[in-house]
């Protein structure tokens, strides 16, 4: 067991993986190609069920080593969902199940260090955007509820039930046509929806920006609370430095007043 | 009355409320579906009743306890006339007031400390932006005047009012189909048209980017004095520190000079 | 001549000028409007007239108090050019100069301080961008040269003079239909449009991101050097006082040595 | 050898060549206008034939006073490559060579220092961006893939291919038409669409503000880093100083006691 723990920590053994997953990433890749399926279909079917077989003994060698502790990291949870996508048996959604296939190259994400602390930094920004994020739902529900009972008798396209809305509302946020596609069209019916649409704009980019802005403030503090605390700490130390001189001054001074 | 206060500002009435809040909402998002509403309107609109009943009884109640001081608090004023709009006598705009209801959902903000506080925090930023706004609005009352004087005859559609021009040019200014929607078609009939239009992209992004830079900037010098202070605080102490153990050196000095 | 600069220089007068500037941009803004031109175009134009008047006048009363100094505020300047715009003979772009007659509304800027104060801290960003700002006419020229020599001849609308390439490549910048408007009509033309078009999207949006983050920097750091003076500041008075108690120490101990 | 190296650095030569670059940028300009080339084309072409002479010369004085370390510098490969492309026989792609002739206007920026300088300010901040670009790029080739295999056979004009459907991603990021031109489109065929491109556009726009961010937080450390240097030195310096008085005052005392 000690062994097969080495080995699957070994640099080598990892290599390889990343190796298969590269590997894989491009028959996958190539697989989009009529040109190359008619020439070589057979061939790149074969690689790809040997890539996964390489996964799945991969997956067991861990399972082995780590027992339950396995599902611990999140990142050994990703890789297993990962490669079962694979083992779904599927029925009327052939297509999509074959498409997500390609997930497999994200696994390069959790088999390189160097990207995995990128999405760890990544991550880290996430629950300092909670409460806004909360605030920018509840303002798309709002709105979106608001847009449909307004607005979805007349366009029932874009507005005609709530998951039409939200999703219209989100094109308007992202300002993609919002006037010219939607608001001047919806202002012919009713004059007045710019109201509407402009607040929704303002509300909403509003937020946004907050939300880059928390993540700007956040990462610039931490930088500058090390740089802070490092002048602290030299503060600190040239403190003391002083203080123990001082001391000694105030040991001679003893000592010479005992003398006298 | 004492125990009314207690109760009105116990947690239980509090989360009471927030469940009162989050069911309204809900309700109100499913009277938007023709299919729920055919099966259970009759259900649906009782539910609302009641949370309109309960949302006017906790208004007085609250309004009982705190008298006028009740409309000292702008939160309160909100809950107010998010709950009075129920009330007003629909004529013509009934689809408009109907949707309207759905502001209850907002009173989520005024009932749950962690959303006050973070609107609290963008309703911050604001007072700071007062100035680079009033001239955004000037050079915005200035272009859309000149817009219209110029443009507003051959394009009324787009120019052909103040208001209809103010629009277009936050449409303008928002980059949406700026040019192959607006400027070009404008360009056939008046091909120095561009230069209008560009300046006024030009300036108002420019005035744009530097409110957002203000609000950045203005968080960030927050969180930077705060450590600057620190460090200062660190700097005091550590010089009290200092000067104590100096004049404890000058008093014992001072005595072996008595001796001596 | 003192009391005519003390009259000129006086709040009330500032305030009159203001409130004048105040009307007449709101006469000019209801002169758009043809209702209220036939109800009473007489009184608008009567309001306007006087408004110059007061302008000349004042300019006239500046000019007799400052002489040619009056020149050497930029901001004078401004408010000369803006009123001499109304007496140049118009032959035929007559609708062109009576619609610039609005930018006496910008006025308001040159009179009230903390308008003035915005502009000057919107001004003060320019010079730090300078240097970025070249680069980018240079990129345009260049990209303006490339695109009328290569789609120049199959597009004419959006390519046919460096003038046309120049205000499509600006559209292009802002990201306007750059893509479903512009660039996949000329890809089915030329297939490889898409290199030239991307390279320069990642280029000047690349340089502009880096034109916001110099102003954000600069303004952060102007911010922070006060910040860090002040602790500079504090370190050194506080280092001052050691220095001095450590002088009148040593002072003491010269001194008992000469009693020793 | 001495002469040519001092005539190759000295300030005229320079000014001379930023002058031929200049003189070429606009003739190569001009040179899109068919007024210009009908009434002076021949001279045209001979001034463009000079500014080449002038260039070639002026690479190989250098190349002879460098040699090899000529090909050290980048700006100078830069130089070098740019005059090369003038001379690549052409057969098909005559008109795109051509047209790269104006990239010798970008000569300017390997010449003039202050443009050299910002050209390095603006590199400095891509290896910071390493990782996350790896990143996108990684979503961008799972994303291509997974839209050609769903969307392909349905929509082959922007998804036929992975380079097709890479393109497609990249206008979708920029955000251009992305609904209204594309996604609204997919969903009448895929009505679960919107979960695939909205996902897309969330994960790519949080990656490039991670981008921007990155580069500003790097900037701002900089800038902040030298700063708190500068505090640091202040209270080291400060340090010193008083570490010599305490020093001196232990002399004395020491003194005192051999003394007494």
């Amino acid at each position: 067991m000690q062994r097969l723990r080495a080995l699957v920590e070994s640099e080598r053994f990892q290599n390889a993986i990343i190796a298969v997953i590269v590997l894989n990433a491009v028959v996958l890749g190539l697989e989009t190609s009529e040109t190359v399926m008619n020439a070589a279909g057979w061939l790149l079917k074969l690689l790809d069920r040997i890539a996964v077989a390489v996964f799945v003994v991969e997956i067991l060698l861990k399972f082995a080593v780590y027992r339950w502790r396995f599902f611990k990291s999140a990142w050994n949870v990703f890789d297993f969902v990962i490669v079962a996508i694979t083992f779904i048996p599927a029925g009327e959604g052939v297509t999509v199940l074959r498409a997500l296939r390609i997930l497999r190259a994200l696994r390069l994400i959790s088999v390189v260090p160097s990207m995995r602390r990128v999405v760890h930094a990544l991550l880290r920004a996430i629950p300092g955007m909670g409460s806004v994020v909360t605030l920018l739902a509840l303002v798309f529900y709002v709105a979106g509820v608001m847009a449909t009972k307004l607005f979805g008798a007349a366009f029932p396209e874009w507005f005609g039930t709530i998951g039409a809305s939200l999703y219209s509302l989100f094109q308007i946020m992202t300002l993609e046509s919002w006037s010219m596609g939607i608001v001047r069209p919806v202002m012919e019916v009713f004059p007045l929806a710019w109201l509407f649409f402009v607040i929704f704009i303002l509300l909403t980019t509003f937020a946004v920006l907050n939300l880059f802005i928390a993540i700007i403030v956040d990462s610039m503090s931490q930088e500058h609370a090390a740089e802070e605390a490092a002048t602290r700490g030299a503060l600190g130390s040239e403190h003391d430095q002083i203080m123990r001189e001082l001391k000694e001054i105030r040991d001679e001074l003893r000592e010479l007043k005992g003398k006298g």
